[in-house]
């Protein structure tokens, strides 16, 4: 299986390049999320996710023996902006019915990176061969849902116009531990005007469930970010005079947690190939 | 009838003395807005409103004689964040029943401000002698209803807790005319943390009818703002280090307006001295 060249740490579905080439790609059959699965589960569709089953929510996936689950819920319920939850299986079952009826999580991402010891392994189109009787899946929500709820009000986000990768920064912000999970906040960083970052945190707090509004707004020393320049994952975007660097929690901090629990086993999606699911990205909004 | 010395421009409630005597001057007998309209009516209160009736809804009144009042409720279409329009009157009627269905508009205030020509001329305690068979009164919403909600939350408002008015600004932005009413729009400011500022728009952004989210965030000469520690009106309130300046729009404006307007005649609250309704903050609540 080819897999497009990506940073270990970007687990943001944000990583994925943007150029619409999977639509291209693959035409217009992958518009549903049904689809787009099935197109996946039959080896039809082989890239990242980014713009496959346009208006529906795209997860990050990981999925953990038994025995490290209920501290990594855990984990989620004490930090729900990086770690939003959005399904969990039960153990053993590959099934998420509440994400799609049809759902295998097995066979319906393009790509699944495998860990041993918190290290990657390597990456594999399918884990069929994989999957133990312990395993529990878990789905978490992504910026994807909260820039699709931007751009769609009008409010321009600069590392898609530029087609870069969002910068993402480690920030001296401690999460909640929850017992061998731990670590910094990662967040992603996204430049406004005055009056944009005043509607984006308007926006995305509609949305708690793709990581909701900002943790930070403005100086960036001040969560122990050094340079804004040189993002510690993703590409460099501008901040342009006038502008607000505006900060969120993002999905790279859970498998930073992962990385740092050293589980002796975990497969998470590949960056960029990202679980579809039936729900609407519209019905995220809490009001 | 004496009336405290202040700025003839602040309009806004935010220009009342913070201290709370107005309560420990009546008593708990003003605990709801009828007790206090029937106070006010019978001249038993004559100070501020600051601290009266808690929880409901305090407005800023704005009356014109007919002639003037279709280009004044146009100018508050054109203008809601700075002119939150709560209940306009029928020409000639006292009575705002939307806001309480004993409200008289000419004995309810503690202190009416009369201008001619676009100045201020006295202060009167009622206007049952200066009535007119033309007059309409637009009851306009306040920074008090959301300034409330923000301490109800934890957030902390530094111009409370020194017992300072809320600094207040002209900007370079122009209000969209109607009519005689033009101008630039007024703005108060208040100074957070950036994990406060950010809630503070979230919960701003639930009340629209009170001046709703800021109109600004950060730099003060974006908006036309020289000098931060210069206000136009109303105190200096310290930004300090780490700290931004969030902006909205004041109720100044629409005086400001008026006065630009020069209309033959107008009678306003005296600054501070506001109409108490039956609406509760919390049902102004978009969501």
């Amino acid at each position: 299986m080819a897999i497009q060249a990506v940073s270990p740490d970007t687990a943001d579905r944000s990583g994925a390049d943007r150029s619409g080439d999977a639509i291209g790609r693959v035409g217009a059959q992958m518009a549903s999320p049904q689809e787009a699965r099935r197109a996946i589960r039959a080896g039809l569709h082989r890239g990242h996710t980014a713009g496959l089953a346009p208006g529906y929510v795209q997860g990050n996936l990981c999925i953990l023996p038994a025995a490290d689950a209920a501290d990594f819920l855990l984990y989620c319920q004490r930090n729900p902006k990086p770690c939003p939850l959005l399904a969990m299986s039960d153990a053993g079952d590959p099934r998420l019915p509440a994400l799609g009826a049809d759902l295998d999580i097995r066979t319906d991402l393009p790509g699944y990176r495998v860990f041993r010891d918190g290290e990657p392994v390597e990456d594999v189109p399918d884990i069929r061969a994989l999957w133990r009787d312990d395993f529990v899946a878990f789905v978490l929500g992504c910026s994807f849902s909260f820039e699709q709820a931007l751009l769609d009000a009008g409010v321009p986000l600069r590392h898609i116009a530029t087609g870069r990768n969002v910068p993402m920064y480690q920030t001296n912000i401690d999460t909640a531990p929850a017992g061998k999970f731990h670590g910094k906040l990662v967040v992603s960083m996204r430049p406004f005007s005055p009056a944009d970052a005043i509607r984006a945190i308007q926006i995305t707090s509609r949305f708690p469930n793709v990581h909701g509004a900002p943790v930070h707004i403005g100086d960036p020393a001040l969560i122990g970010i050094e340079d804004i320049d040189t993002p510690w994952v993703g590409d460099r975007t501008e901040v342009k005079p006038g502008e607000l660097p505006l900060f969120w929690a993002c999905g790279v901090t859970p498998q930073s947690a992962v990385r740092a629990a050293r589980p002796p086993f975990c497969i998470t999606h590949v960056p960029g190939y990202m679980l579809v699911t039936d729900l609407r990205n519209a019905s995220l909004a809490t009001f």
